[in-house]
């Protein structure tokens, strides 16, 4: 008796990325919380040429809805999410440099995620998809590098999730990792991050539509995806920039509104109206949830681990680090980033520290090319 | 064919206060922008003796969702938000004051609301309501201190909203204000609040059962005003208390989930369902929509104004104030509270401002018995 329900817009975020390869393992792939995917897709871009010994790869990590699209190419020529830090003599110059971008494990892009046909039944993982981690994220990009025959990074580089990301790897597999940068991430999740999250989630679970999380072939929870991606917005923007770009402007100066009516709730709209057709809200329940899962400073994750493997440490780090904190960032604070510098100086790690007076907040690496480009640019190539 | 859909639960907010007093207004009360009501409720509880002049009222303000049962007494046993700083030799000292607080405007704790009968279609307002304003709220308490034959208030106090609301009876009343007190407010919204209480609001009217505000004797959105008031808590708490509170502490040690999961998730959860069944969510939505509005740098609203009614004006603010910031609030951050400082400075306000370094964030009113009591004991007696 759903008739009276409106099936909503069909979701676009097929739309969204195009031109990336795949490569499929075929191997059991045993998720960190003990969860098993009968095969994973790793899809990836890249950019630049790869030297005949293979070691020029710098590993780009995505954020929580950001694709491997950083930057335009042939098969693809829309401006990718980093198009003005990628290329010829850039922040990572593609002259020098094979960078390789990988979908999320997890996401809605290409690579094996909720959304994905399970084997098994034939139909969408949907919430039957294991819990996954940032660990399990850089697992499955060490066999798209094994597959690719790259033994060793030049370097690994990510902000925000893609920053984790980036510690991850040069704590996982410190013998692999040249050299890391991490822009605006954290050693682990604290309450209020977790906090900013669950909120999200919780937008979206409680959205009618999301149906436990088995709505594909049904109406989705796109309102709930919506007031999440608000939420998302409101931590990733911050109040300098607010101020100078909206101030108290309203859209109309006539009657208020219960709706959008300042200028900044109809950008938090927008954001929202954009986001919430272009990903899938099940993909966003269960990064967003790995997010909150990393510790490097205690362990990925808790017990049991798979097969027993020893927790990820922060002292097995060894990699030269560029740690990059934001003083105006709300979701991770400047305060986690200096600790983050401090606990790798403790471990005996080589880090450059760079804090940012930007009014950008947790965006600041999607702004400010000049600052935090010529900080990865000199980290890289040093 | 709404009968897949369970009605939800009862909505329990008519239980949670009870011992007011009402006062009726027949008189048309015409709103700041436009909007009539044709009578107004306002529900108020008081303690302490009224002095034979008259001369020793303190009018207390409360914030968005509390009542105005302040402090227990004879008619209602229950303990009150500001139990601990009501009473003999406390903060407002019973001995010496009159305190009334009243419940607000547009709220849904007896005085005038969206869920209150519209006299002309016997059925509740719902957003039919009004926009209302914190001007509109003061307007209807001084309606209720003519009532009373109160014509100067010793002292108006509040915190968050509450301290909006004194520092408008201070610039719309000079004349009838002797004093004020604002803790963890601001001389006006600014974009970064607004997003804030948007998104909340975004969360309400996104579920399907707020059907435009028309839910009263159908369910009622009690999960969009569960997430609302999620997000409402992450911004009255801050970090530093849950790093310590709640740390990354999980629930339970197994598998992880994507509801709740680790226990800063499980307060908000606790807070959310709490409170979803105590308030109205379509007095939430105006409530919170006033609390944007506020503006008293530039005068509150905007036109037009009723009748044609001046602007309100911070310079015509003559009461000595108490201004009382926090530097852990994420909501009404410090510097906000240096600015109104200031600017009350700056048209020649005697200002005592007090910085408090409490980890409490926005909710420090409601905990700091020292600091905050004293202050606000030693302005009320000064």
């Amino acid at each position: 008796m759903r008739s009276a329900i409106p099936m909503g817009p069909e979701p676009e975020y097929e739309k969204v990325v195009s031109g990336y390869q795949t490569f499929r393992s075929d191997d059991p792939f045993v998720c960190e919380w003990g969860g098993v995917l009968p095969e994973v897709d790793i899809a990836y871009e890249s950019w630049g040429e790869l030297s005949a010994v293979r070691d020029n790869v710098v590993l780009l990590h995505t954020g929580l809805s950001a694709s491997s699209h950083a930057r335009s190419h042939a098969q693809n020529t829309h401006p990718g999410w980093w198009e003005e830090f990628i290329g010829p003599e850039l922040a990572i110059d593609t002259d020098r440099f094979h960078v390789i971008c990988t979908n999320l494990l997890g996401g809605c892009y290409g690579s094996t995620g909720p959304s994905s046909t399970n084997p098994a039944t034939g139909k969408p993982w949907a919430t039957d998809f294991p819990i996954i981690t940032v660990r399990d994220m850089l697992k499955a990009q060490m066999l798209l590098l094994d597959h690719l025959g790259i033994e060793r990074l030049h370097a690994s580089v990510g902000a925000s999730l893609g920053g984790m990301q980036s510690l991850m790897a040069a704590a996982l597999a410190p013998e692999r990792v040249g050299r890391f940068v991490s822009i605006s991430a954290a050693v682990c999740s604290h309450p209020q991050s977790i906090a900013m999250r669950f909120v999200q989630r919780q937008a979206v679970m409680a959205d009618p539509d999301w149906r436990e999380g088995h709505y594909y072939g049904e109406s989705f929870p796109y309102r709930g995806l919506r007031v999440a991606r608000e939420i998302g917005t409101l931590t990733y923007r911050s109040g300098p920039e607010w101020m100078e770009r909206f101030g108290r402007q309203r859209v109309k100066d006539d009657m208020p509104r219960l709706d959008e009516d300042f200028q900044v709730e109809s950008y938090l709209a927008y954001q929202g109206d954009k986001f919430c057709l272009q990903y899938d809200p099940n993909s966003y329940l269960y990064i967003s949830k790995a997010m909150d899962l990393f510790d490097v400073a205690e362990g990925e994750g808790g017990s049991p681990r798979d097969g027993g493997a020893p927790a990820v440490r922060l002292v097995d780090v060894r990699a030269p680090a560029l740690v990059i904190g934001v003083t105006s960032d709300i979701l991770f604070p400047v305060w986690e980033q200096r600790e983050l510098a401090k606990l790798l100086e403790d471990v005996g790690v080589d880090v450059t520290y760079l804090e940012l007076d930007s009014p950008y907040g947790h965006d600041t690496f999607l702004i400010e090319r000049d600052s935090v480009g010529e900080a990865v640019r000199a980290h890289l190539e040093a």
